[in-house]
């Protein structure tokens, strides 16, 4: 069988604990898309745009992983990309509580398309889009926490 | 590629709540093997047979899945058996605890092989071994919650 | 005795999980009254009027069920209606945090006003005004998720 | 309406958070039977006579409230005492998630029995069975924890 | 050895939770700076002016605190006054998480410098910055939740 | 000042979660004692003896730590000894729960003695005494997880 996985997100902008759930993703999923939608993120730092390059270049050492975006309803997306599952990371109890709610209404859309978790690495169970960014205003060193080219982004912004 | 996901647990015994896991996993993975492991129920209704038994016949219906028993530490099985994930059910923030340190702890012993969670049905978020037991020694109506063998058996047990 | 329990909320819309609690509620007190409070949504899809217009004709099968609204606190809305107690739906952990501080607080401003809360049926613990507004948006078929009524406004507001 | 509730629990024994509860119910039900389950606690300190004595005399002062014990499932007494709802009180997130399992099952075996949740006051929201009789143990002071009549029973069961 | 810590916060206003937690502070460390940080607090009631000097005033009978304020990023702050701890208050499940995330951070960004939990009193455990204005807004009374002069500029504000 | 604090538990054995903690309160307090309770052990697999033996040789190169077991309540110990505080971990929203219950009942016994926590480095936050004899069982390598001196005992114990 050929398994197609969706992995969702705002990734404003990517980080070493996304890739860390994608790179895991993609060892048991034949394809895995990683989709930006641009409707999850209110006030974003990135562009769309700018977010699928950084994940495109962040990604290219995974030749099974491709970079999409969509102003659709997620469970819409991965119907019409024939889908198998949906993939996302799970670090605390609080995402636990609203990946639930998440993955309960879109089951009720689509009996389907099933979604799977993955724990993140401990290493990185603290780590979040946000933080990232609030301590990169500051000029703090993020070179642990996100790839080089979100570095560099970062430093564009906030110089 | 072929993908196999050992589904582990103590099935002490199985519900329907276990076998929506199965069923969507089944779903996503080519090969399941649903394994007992007798060293997490500590002083279990059913023997580690009569478990083993009670998922055969209540998995008939699915052709990729196949039922075995351990008592070897769940990482150690996954290796032999060459499994490239393990397939577990959340319900419930107490179960996500849990579930992430033994998730950790498997990773610390073999970075390989990952662990996929999903989310039981809503239907069966409240349901599991112990409260079928406790419920159905005082002759509570389990007919919904668990499948028909395994009401049998209950059946007997408490009789 | 005739009990009247107060039912609080912003209603932005009603949806079922709302009315599983109302019903409930309603068995058990001899009055209730569902009131909007205008302060608890800061950008509201449906204006006050609207909400309560809309939970009237979802509650009309409710003899002992009336609707209101105000712009006071909580507590003094009760204490001026002579309500015995406040009645909360609880869906999640995150829930109940944010409802034990509430009930500490309105405890501290009225020790005479008790709460009580019921727990969602399951089948609804996924469902939120929020989530139902966010898959009505993109025309999902929310037709499960809230009254007619409701998913009628939803449609000319998403036209 | 005459509304009768049952409030099971072990009382293992009775604590001042109890009362806060049963105190707090008793404004709202018209009548309240506290009922000593048997099977809820493996190795108790008090035997069930016990209980139910050191109950008695400590919600003697509450004409409403009377005192019971029973080895049947709760629903099952309370079907049969025509209860018109079970009451329970919720002090932290791992009671909220062991009770949401509860209620869940108890609406599955009967829906027309209620179950409401008050929240513990503050003041006794660390306060449990076990940990008095940890501390009683040790002779430490429990006069501020529990009725007279416990104190004087847990110093001489720890004499 | 001369222990300083750093009892960051956004201190909008400063309640009883806050000061109980920094007069614990203060027996243990032989001095407390309380940092009102101005980029956490996106829309203040206060000036950072204003809850500086809400602050000063609330805590001059404890010697060994002082009250600064600062826009950096709270590690630098520490690093700059040589401090060799953070101090935070801990009421719920939900602040746990979000403090342990920052901790991860900090601790990432500087080692040397350690961050110290204390658990509020339950008496405050429902009490924030947030409630207390909500409810001054409608002129409840907060007189047992913040210092007298916090609740005189509330009135004023709310006037 | 001469801080002296407490860091309790049953180390049954010490991990290097427990280190990890020990040696972030050795920076900040002037003197450590860890304390073996016995108590807290309902079936250990370590003797008090053997845990002291162990604690102390894990501890040697910390010249501010020492190592005692009591048979009496955390607080008299704390008290007898003129301890400032007690130090604890904290891994996880369990923990958190537990802690919390435990912190208000030493607080109601004796308002002097604090209690701290540190959070345990993310690194062994999956890590405890009961998943590290889970594994050693299984003659698992467990080497990263404990000291040396720990590590043989354990082959000793389960050969």
């Amino acid at each position: 069988m050929n398994r197609l996985a969706i992995c969702p997100g705002s990734f404003d902008p990517v980080t070493y604990g996304h890739l860390d759930i994608i790179e895991r993703g993609a060892k048991i999923f034949d394809q895995v898309i990683i989709v930006v939608f641009n409707n999850q993120s209110k006030d974003p730092l990135f562009s769309v745009d700018e977010r699928v390059s950084l994940l495109t270049e962040s990604t290219s050492y995974l030749p099974n992983v491709s970079v999409d975006w969509s102003d659709e309803l997620l469970i819409d997306y991965a119907r019409e990309h024939k889908a198998d599952a949906i993939l996302r990371g799970l670090r605390a109890v609080s995402d636990f509580e609203y990946e639930m709610q998440i993955t309960a209404m879109n089951r009720k859309l689509d009996e389907n398309i099933e979604t799977f978790f993955m724990m993140t690495n401990n290493q990185y169970s603290f780590l979040s889009s946000s933080i990232v960014k609030e301590v990169a205003k500051y000029k703090a060193d993020v070179t642990d926490l996100v790839p080089e080219a979100v570095h560099e982004a970062l430093q564009k912004k906030y110089r």
